[in-house]
């Protein structure tokens, strides 16, 4: 099957993954990572399953500096001039408008899709029948489009995209909000309303479309990066200068709230962000008491509703519990509630104060 | 103070304390370990105890061979003619038996105390005060005598001994049954009756009236050891082949529950038998929500009522956890409800089936 040529990936690879922790960690981050076991880094899925999308070359990862030896271990064949560092973290903007920067110097026709390098997808046909729908959509509209996926539960970590039930074409509408991790009742009523999606963060527009919004709704990164040449000799000296100056801003909080012309295509393709432990529960396999065992010589007696991942050589017992999350990682051993999987950050928030970032 | 030269004790110190796994293990069970990180062993805690009670030559240690170097290195100072050394583990009764017969070849009008090694006592001086109490009761009565500790819950991991409430003298009184571990209501029911206590596996005897009860109710394990001679040049051997001929059972079912003088004296000196982790929990020092941490780096975030043992150096964190305990030793993580502690020795039973005894 040949790809075409005008079209694009780019996959966000700096994030740390907190809520991961102690497994995700700053110098190791959930990406490069085989969290489920499988055998296969979540990046190396990901860029996987994008060679069923686009060109392989047309496929770019944007991460941090500190992680472009793990990019290149994880996915040797790819080509240096498709790994982009940026100098900082600075959130999703400005690794957008960077990925844009080059992607521009190679193809200004380009149409490209957004997404992050630490999710999960289970039907990647779906999935990738899906992202063409939406490519070919926005080939030819000036449309922002994200992908939303149909809500399967309540789930109080997500945030929500709500559309307005018109169709507009091929299955997509007009978003008319996009709204934060709501709380358990609203996420009820949500889901009741059949208005609401889950935002997955994978975003398709063309190169022009994201420009110019960028241009309108964030001009000071705009002027960053319009002065930026990636074929200059001093091009990452001029980098660092531009990133440090930079705001730090996502895309949905930049963008995609404050655009007129935002649309979604509800989705369903098996998704998880993967966010958090209880979300690895959610989409493990389980025995038949609902404990997921991740990881050698990990036991359970007694127990249920469980999840144990076990990144070490040591045997690790549980027994006569329910709800637990149990994390054997090589320096620290976590253990919370399933149920409280977003405390995560608050914890790695206290450990890092009392040992000074030994243990991020 | 000097010491009465006929007053004995016999420190029992070949368990293996399974329901304390994965620290107390067969290569190196809990009566070795810093079990409540005061900086000494329970071995070490129970010998010093005893030093105020009887002249040090005449504490004598009853424990496994494998475990002789590590008695000498707990209790560098003890002689080793002062060590008994079992060749295989035949539970009490033989190894009180065997204690005798050195005792008798040093001094055969000897009043005895044993008691275990691995248990706790906080309360030193009440102890020593109980202990001698009942050494001169059994001095001068051809008595079995058992240390009975009041009870202060309703717990179903001890045994429990009635007593007739007419007092024989100095606070004693004659038993009337040995029970084994009660259900709950049944334990409950025998707190209110206030005829119960707790047994604490601590005997006092005269080695006359010990002796006696053993040719009258265990006659197989008296005739063996009639037949040695702890002075003869072939003793060792001797010893090995009445050990691997001797039945295992315990001194409370051989000869406690079937003689007929047996008698009690009621306690109150702190004691715990620390079998369990919850014993443990019970009697450590805890934080406001009741969690007690034991060892470096540990932290419990929004927890209650928990446990955490830390044997190694990693960084051990619970977070929105109730009950439960979390011990972390060098080749095993083992989390478990606190309310069901007894467990235990069946995860023990099942990891040592499948592993072959590799983390036994």
């Amino acid at each position: 099957m040949t790809q075409n040529k005008n079209h694009y990936v780019i996959i966000m690879a700096g994030g740390i993954g907190s809520r991961f922790w102690p497994v995700s960690k700053k110098s190791f981050p959930k990406q490069f990572i085989d969290i489920l076991g499988t055998g296969e880094s979540l990046i190396k899925q990901t860029f996987n399953r994008f060679t069923h999308l686009v060109p392989e070359e047309n496929i770019f990862i944007v991460t941090n500096k500190d992680y472009a030896e793990l990019v290149q271990e994880h996915i040797p064949q790819i080509k240096t001039s498709r790994i982009i560092l940026e100098p900082s973290a600075k959130n999703t903007a400005p690794c957008i408008a960077l990925a844009n920067l080059h992607i521009k110097s190679i193809n200004p026709e380009a149409t490209i899709l957004v997404a992050p390098s630490d999710h999960l997808i289970l039907s990647e046909i779906k999935f990738i029948q899906t992202a063409k729908v939406a490519i070919s959509f926005a080939e030819s509209n000036p449309s922002l489009l994200t992908l939303g996926i149909k809500p399967t539960r309540p789930d109080t970590g997500y945030g929500y995209i709500q559309f307005n039930k018109t169709e507009l074409q091929d299955g997509i509408y007009k978003v008319k909000t996009f709204t934060e991790k709501p709380t358990l009742d609203i996420a009820i009523s949500f889901l009741e309303s059949k208005e609401f999606l889950w935002n997955a963060g994978i975003f398709v527009w063309s190169l022009k479309s994201i420009s110019n919004s960028i241009e309108q709704h964030l001009p000071e990164i705009h002027q960053l990066f319009a002065e930026l040449d990636v074929n200059a000799p001093n091009y990452h000296v001029e980098l660092e200068k531009s990133y440090a100056q930079c705001p730090s801003i996502s895309i949905d909080y930049g963008i995609m709230e404050k655009d007129d012309f935002v649309c979604v295509l509800p989705s369903e393709f098996g998704w998880s962000d993967l966010g958090t432990w209880k979300s690895l529960w959610d989409v493990s396999d389980k025995d038949p008491y609902q404990n997921a065992l991740i990881g050698k010589n990990t036991h359970a007696f007694d127990s249920k509703n469980s999840l144990v991942f076990n990144d070490t050589d040591k045997l690790v017992v549980i027994s006569g519990v329910d709800n637990l999350v149990v994390v054997e990682s090589q320096n620290v051993l976590l253990v919370i509630n399933n149920e409280k999987e977003q405390e995560v950050k608050t914890v790695v928030g206290a450990i890092k104060d009392q040992y000074k970032g030994k243990y991020d």
